[in-house]
């Protein structure tokens, strides 16, 4: 997920337009035009860290000096100085609100995937956690990249990726074999396609239809063992990536998560992830010249 | 905050965008063009409606017809119908999840925002909840609007509304009088000041110095006491609104909210709210003609 | 009305890209690719300098050298250099009349506004010379500071700034009183209440239903005094600010700008002004390679 | 200077977007949801009506009923209604702005356009009242357009039209003549060539060299005839069209003017137009549900 | 490549408001406001069609009634009329050449892509032709959806896609398999993983760090055969999908297309496409007004 | 057609924006975060350089570090080298197939226009060549430019430039008299009248009623003749130019230029033109830091 500066900066100008809209106009007047300064950015509970790249761009975007004192995806202990920006103070302020919305978002999001990555880990385990569409709206990039730099899997960015049969599709369908093999015939190379089922004897006849990967959705942790067990008598676990989805969260998590199963997905950790507490504070006033 | 249908479409349109990127590649193996459906949007848990107004702007824009079960607002069960929605299916398909992202993100900050206000009003309070800038970066318009519709007040919409002059504005200024001074002289008269204060003594300053809202920051219940018994001994209590802020949660709510504090205003309901649980189904399939 | 350059630099863009079209034909056919020159941009009457911020943001973000020989707000005499600027010719040139176009408007709009502001300074007033939303379509925020820089009050920005309600929303509702009350009711704390009305009955019903601000629309003199003595009698001058506005011009604003009133407003400083006259001339030609 | 309806829609949504912000905080106050009106739009000074399908594109791109009562380009007297629209009334109120500071400035535009075209007429003459591209910025369609509803001739579009060398290309080339059998040889076919010239010899100069169009810049009536005399004298009169332009106004065009003369162009009718008063008003309230 | 309507207008709106410019002059001065007509898009040669949607869309979006006469992806011969439109003749006329270069283009690129299907199809291979991201720049979706309607692959969308390792990739890693391996671990699971290799050794390097396709870049046909050669007896064939690139051309296509070869790709199908002659005539003056 | 860098900077960032989508997922998998290198962009046919001003813009405004070895317009031989760049890694191999669509079309399109225009310099005539409106939909300003670079004449720009009378405008009008005649009276002074005729008559008529440029459509050189014949005999051929178009291609190219046409048009240079091959690849690892 890497974008280009100027494509970033871009994205990063939009939110910030409609934060000042026409102009910042407490700081135009208390703060002089020219008055330069010096301000840290600091995490005030520990966490991961996400959005410096963005903060960077932005900032610098805006003639700021820029000193990261932690990288993306850092761990970070509580009152841990995050970045050093100095430069024309007007500008300073007026982007501190959009800098800090960016940056308590995208590290909570971090913060709280990485968590879960870690529990996985403990385990011993490779099932993978992986966020979904279920993102604040526009803000698909930031979320999905902030579950990266958790350690998460970003799975689809967006409808012109992979192929990803679910319910509603079905139910426009003639059968759930038909939608299967028409996709694979007319789906492009390039695409995995994967198909949503909520019973075992769906997810048979999908792996017999050849999908990359099913997701099994709202499954309890038994069926998806007894579906396991079908696909493994029909010698056909091998060929599917297995996703469980729907109704896990953090707290039964390790439910779900199992040599079982290659994918957990959870829309928690990015539509209702708490932001990372961070804030900024300007520390040296470089140019005297005040009101 | 009420915004022409067109403009609104815009903001809506470009988060489409973002989801859809290059083309729904799944809609178009598995819908065939022409096919026309009918879907519910329904809430899976209780709590208060909000996004209906751009739901139904979305979708009509895209050339689907909306029927509201519910307006923006209102409380809803676990389980109500919230909008039927029919038309081209494709469409329906396409737009499902970034529908669904606003209604979810809305809805989960405005059932967030009702029970707040509920608590104060239960104990017969007149004190104001209100929400910060601390929303998802870009969705400034779509958070603020969901605290109204939770019954909470908008506070600044953005940097162009009234003068807010906070720590790091003091910070570059030669003392809290001058700058509070400055700002009297040099404001447009058609908006107030507020300034956020961090002691007693500094609350006294701001009221003598004239300012409209003084906001009360990480002040202890004790000593918004205190500095409530100070203005109203300098015959200065009448003269100025009071918002206490930092650190509020939903939690310790009712130790800030009481007589002596007209405004208190929370972070979370923006930036922390779990989304509330809303899905789409098909559920009548009216052309036939399928894959 | 302070603007992070980005922000500025896009609205500046957008001029120039409308007043491009598909290329500077004529640049590019006379002068040769490389070529660089300077050339200095110079008042040709006296007045006030605005728009040099814009000015300089956009030659810069051009990759032009720019240096400001007075500063925004300036009085100027006729025949001084604003700004030397030296760079690219092409650049220079095919950029020249979208530069002027702001810096004439502006310092016009600024320049009228200063001759008010001093009228009323002399008369030893304290009456603040307000502009109104009469801007040319699209230009809201640099014909507002434009006002800001001649030393007058920019007055609501847009309308999601303070609440004013005009005859039109008096129309739609039930009454004076309702309207008020309900606003007051339902409007953010951070937002003043203005209420636009044609007779001094109306004027004590809005005082007393505790709006802060009261507009008397095409009021005569006498209609003001015999108003304020009302509001006096009542005991209500002290809770309000006072707005003449309608049918204010240069010639006769000293009838209505008086101790009496504290804002009068008037259209035409924005949306008549006149011009200022600044010109721009190459005044060397720094690189010989020449067609 | 046809433009194609979303085209338009598009640059007046860009405008009403900027003046609306967040939302108009006013209307949402004042008027409930659901509330329809109708408004007359009326001229409250005779003069030349513009902008009307400026109008009517944003009106009923807002979902709003439009009658025009006059065209564009029409003349209307002191109080004549210009357009009935009705609809939904937080619609009407949230653009009434927008829709006025376009009409206001445009038909400013060509009510001052047409006076001097009729002067012209008036004399007999042929001589075209030209714009140049001194236009507010941002805004050159809408004033190139107000021009030509007057009567008056739009001259250039834009940089990408006419070749047009002024002082500083000249500045910047060897010669003029060079300059200009350069810009013959290598311009487009499609493409006429102008050259500003200051004096007599000049113009001769230009005529030779086979330009379309001569600008005599702040050339006195009298230089004009000298010059004139000269084209004759040479047998290059008939090859070129003369435009005369500088200090040229309101009050001395009838000095330029003249059958000498194919063009007389003035600045000042699109940068310093005095707006026409017009006004909105709701004239009936079609839904009851008030506050 | 399912776009909704408004997203696909908004596409096409900006190829028009570049032609269009500041308006379309000989329209505005040929044809009166108002009057009416109905137009024919004929076909003057015989190809696939393409572009039908878009057109739709585009024209719709316009006010213009459309009635199509063949649909995207039919064989369409000489003469055949593909569009019947009428409505506001200057909307017409206005968009005659958008409309037509959209349609020229993407028929052209979907008729040559059917012709290499079908030579694929006469010799009973299951070869897919695919393009490549070698599109006119900026007209990605357009090129591409013209490729899958001519029966073609579209590849990867854009560089959000599938894991697409290329020369350059591998001139700037350490060695191609630790590439490989390292992509395969962080990759996302809904990704399939290709990567450029331009040896048989490589191919079976690649093969064996667990790719899922192997471009076979500039490889003659007998190094095709001996790497599939060399694959299929490490038994690593099954694996992997093989597509031939490189210096492929209509003329030599059926050298490389064969059972051994999965996907063959092409540059010129969408990057030298001859665009299809397609013309627009107005048949009936609708609206007898004119000028 | 000189655009200033920043408009051309935003032209160039929206086809890179579509290419990227939601961030190169491959780049950021195989290359590392500050990884840095140097790379060759070569020609691999001879032809003539078009687009290295775009290059160098869109290089640059990625904070790449550019040099460019040859210029626009040169002529290149198979294997020269056309720009050097160097910088970030990830922003290198991001943009490079931005870059190379851009340079392969606008160098195969000003290659195969420069070929036409020495066979018509071989042929000792001063026909110019020109292209039409007919190029990629969104890319008038990169098919025009490329043109210019290879010797040919842009025509038309767009609609608001000359005014063109074609076959539709007259279908939709009186007579081809009326509607030139009428042009004439309302045209801007600052344009030329170009209008299409089918038969020698209508050549005459249109010559008669005062045209600028007269284009000859499908006339066989033979109807050419006979045509400038009758234009020659009323003396009326030293007042137009003459433009032949329709059905004119390389191939029979030289059987309509001749000394009695001054323009030849094609569509072909434009919409049907091989791109010009060209490579991108990077020569040196600067920084060693690889995966």
């Amino acid at each position: 997920m890497f974008l280009p500066r100027k494509i970033l900066e871009e994205k990063l100008r939009n939110m910030l337009a409609e934060d000042v809209g026409e102009g910042d106009v407490t700081t135009a007047l208390t703060v002089p035009a020219g008055a330069t300064g010096e301000a840290e950015v600091r995490c005030k509970e520990s966490g991961v860290a996400a959005g410096l790249e963005e903060a960077k761009v932005l900032l610098e975007s805006l003639g700021l000096k820029v000193e990261a004192l932690v990288q993306d995806g850092d761990e970070m202990k509580k009152g841990q100085v995050m970045i050093k920006v100095s430069g024309d103070a007007r500008t300073l302020l007026s982007s501190e609100r959009t800098l800090l919305n960016l940056l308590c978002r995208m590290s909570g999001i971090a913060t709280i995937t990485r968590r879960l990555v870690k529990k996985i880990q403990r385990a011993k385990l490779k099932t993978r956690i992986a966020c979904t569409r279920k993102t604040a709206p526009g803000l698909l990039y930031f979320d999905k990249k902030a579950v990266l730099l958790g350690g998460g899997d970003t799975h689809r960015l967006h409808l012109d990726d992979m192929i990803l049969i679910k319910d509603n599709h079905i139910t426009m369908s003639k059968s759930l074999r038909t939608v299967i093999l028409n996709a694979r015939k007319n789906a492009s190379f390039s695409k995995k396609i994967e198909v949503e089922v909520t019973r075992a004897d769906e997810a048979l006849e999908a792996a017999e239809a050849g999908v990359d990967v099913i997701m099994l959705d709202n499954f309890s942790p038994k069926q998806i063992e007894k579906t396991v067990e079908d696909l493994e008598r029909a010698g056909l676990r091998g060929n599917v990536l297995l996703e469980a989805s729907g109704g896990i969260k953090a707290e039964n998590l390790m439910d779900f998560a199992s040599k079982k199963i290659d994918i957990v997905s959870l829309g928690e950790i990015t539509e209702s992830a708490k932001t990372l507490d961070i804030n900024m504070k300007i520390c040296r006033v470089l140019n005297k010249r005040l009101f």
